[in-house]
């Protein structure tokens, strides 16, 4: 019996992953009925991250109340607790812009919950912590959540405070000894689809504080608070966090965990792939079946086609990888290079990009149908049966 | 090594079919570097088809002198003999639009040097005579043809005569006893793509005349003709050709071979598939893969693609055949039922048809690529070894 897997990134402005997921099994199953079929959630560290990875590895769902968007609110949060004892926190369960109810003011928002939903976790017995950073209210640098862990921000008076975006540049003394202490024998790992750094015109202010609310003027002072933080946490962490891709992640969040306390940025595609074993999953697969709205290039970075084929590429090299796709752009080389074994469009032909997107679900279908016939009938004759 | 079958249709606007094997070969190629690719090239019947012939199968070309398009014009037109002693002739060569020269007269035009043709390789000695009928300038239900091989066409007086499509209507008699004496042990085949009958609205006056120079008045009187005609022929020879699928090729000269001569009509595919021995071919083949601009459930009538498929089902079901296309239709479901394995659009994104026929080639290209790569990967992990 062939095993088939399935694990698709979302068709953007089309379907969900989970969508696409129903769509390419659709397809699989009308051509091998008898195929064992393993639909993999994915995460990309937004909303629906702990859903996602609850779903893909199992494990529990655990409620706890936490400082909300805005210093002062109180918001109900989920994490996930996987079978393993490892917690998946997402930051927009208690930080995410969608919570700030049309109050847009990045400058005032807190990750205030998201430390404490961590410690949360950490006080319930996880000694691994996986952060979803996406979706993202705040560019306060992770100072909230960080303060939430014990760490200690002094302004020139020596006075203690917590940071938002706005009140970055008063920070004058980083003490993260306490925190240390806490976080001591914990691994935390922010899942990072994105290389933007903490600073600079591809930074967390610039590119992504405007639609959280920042007019022009306030990017600059946002992006000086970096700046000026950053150099806080060279001169007393002996950390350069300004320049490292991904930093600047959820208004900073991600570079603030990983200078603050030791977090390490992983690829979302590959926390997923780790806490469901994938490795484990692909041991007597004879197929992957992947998708992405558009394949090319930029898909080396964090996207789930490619992050998938690297791990089969490492576990199963044999195995194909065919990519779903609604548009194949400039440097798919590049993406074979990582391991994809083939990419196909879905279109039925040439059709507006509205056209596509309206039907995406059926085009899916119909071109995992192919593939699978198409497997159904290579494997049989290479195996040399009827 | 693998032995990777190479056969397309054209593709109607962009590449014709020895362009889309060139196209296809290439990706192959790139992908499996040692492979061995068998390019088999397909005629249609029309302009091409003698040459195409044989180029697939191996022959000689042969040069006569024969009757023009119009009574009174003489041209020097090729056929071809392929090794086992069949000719092959195209109407296209004496009878064909082209040769014309800007006189569209449709209701004067004659097949009589067709017939020539026949007569010629017959009396060189071939027994089997294939008859490439498309792109013509008649509308005479082949009665030039007919003629030269010997049928007898009687006026209301009992008077001889070469009938065109603007006489049809005066044959009150026709008399085949010595054309059939002539062509005793002679296998005559029309090669036929379309399912037009003789006469009507979807006949060779109403549908094809106008293209041929025919104006309103002329395309009534010639199905007029055709249909009196259609009837002497089932009172005198007993056969009823006005509504036969095909008879309406090539301004009838199909019907009329078929009427006159005992000819059979066959899709061009098959002949040419049967000439290659494609049976033989397909006996050590991995992989076939074919095109088509777009296929649907009007590509069981004749296209390449299901032709080439029904062959494989017949010879060599295990063997995988793989349709790349423009464009996907509906009732892709009947073409799977003929033996498609799988059909894969070659576009690499949402774009317009003079965008998509700009980029064929390259298209071409990456989709036999990306099919040739996952056929490498596929046998070679069913087979089991690294």
């Amino acid at each position: 019996m062939h095993h088939i897997i399935v694990i698709s990134d979302s068709f953007k402005g089309a379907l969900t992953s989970i969508e696409a997921h129903r769509a390419i099994a659709d397809g699989v199953r009308r051509a091998l009925p008898t195929a064992r079929i393993s639909e993999i959630p994915v995460a990309d560290g937004g909303e629906g991250t702990v859903a996602a990875m609850l779903a893909a590895a199992g494990g529990e769902s655990v409620t706890a109340r936490v400082c909300g968007v805005f210093p002062g609110d109180m918001v109900t949060a989920d994490y996930g607790v996987l079978p393993g004892g490892a917690a998946v926190v997402e930051m927009a369960a208690c930080a995410g812009l969608p919570l700030a109810e049309g109050r847009k003011d990045t400058a005032e928002a807190t990750t205030y919950g998201v430390g404490e939903l961590i410690k949360h976790a950490i006080a319930r017995g996880s000694r691994r912590i996986i952060v979803g950073a996406g979706g993202s209210a705040t560019t306060d640098l992770g100072c909230g959540a960080a303060a939430a862990l014990g760490v200690r921000f002094l302004d020139a008076e020596g006075r203690e405070f917590v940071p938002v975006g706005a009140t970055l540049a008063e920070v004058q003394r980083v003490d993260v000894s306490e925190a240390r202490r806490a976080l001591a024998g914990v691994g935390l790992t922010v899942m990072c689809d994105i290389d933007n750094p903490l600073t600079g015109a591809h930074g967390a202010a610039h590119v992504f504080s405007p639609q959280k609310g920042a007019d022009p003027e306030m990017v600059e002072r946002l992006d000086a608070g970096l700046v000026h933080l950053a150099g806080v946490i060279a001169s007393d962490l002996g950390i350069d966090v300004a320049h490292v891709p991904g930093a600047g992640a959820a208004g900073g969040l991600a570079g603030g965990l990983m200078a603050f306390c030791g977090a390490e940025l992983e690829p979302g595609i590959d926390t997923v792939l780790d806490a469901v074993d994938f490795a484990g999953v692909l041991a007597d697969a004879d197929l992957v079946l992947t998708g992405e709205g558009q394949i090319d290039g930029q898909s080396l970075s964090g996207k789930v086609p490619v992050g998938v084929a690297r791990w089969v590429a490492r576990h199963r090299s044999d195995l194909p990888v065919i990519v779903l796709t609604g548009s194949i752009g400039d440097g798919i080389e590049d993406v074979y290079a990582e391991g994809v074994t083939a990419a196909f469009t879905i279109g039925r032909g040439p059709e507006t990009l509205e056209s596509a997107i309206a039907h995406t679900a059926d085009n899916l279908t119909a071109a995992a149908y192919s593939i699978a016939r198409m497997f159904g009938v290579m494997t049989r004759g290479a195996a040399g049966a009827p």
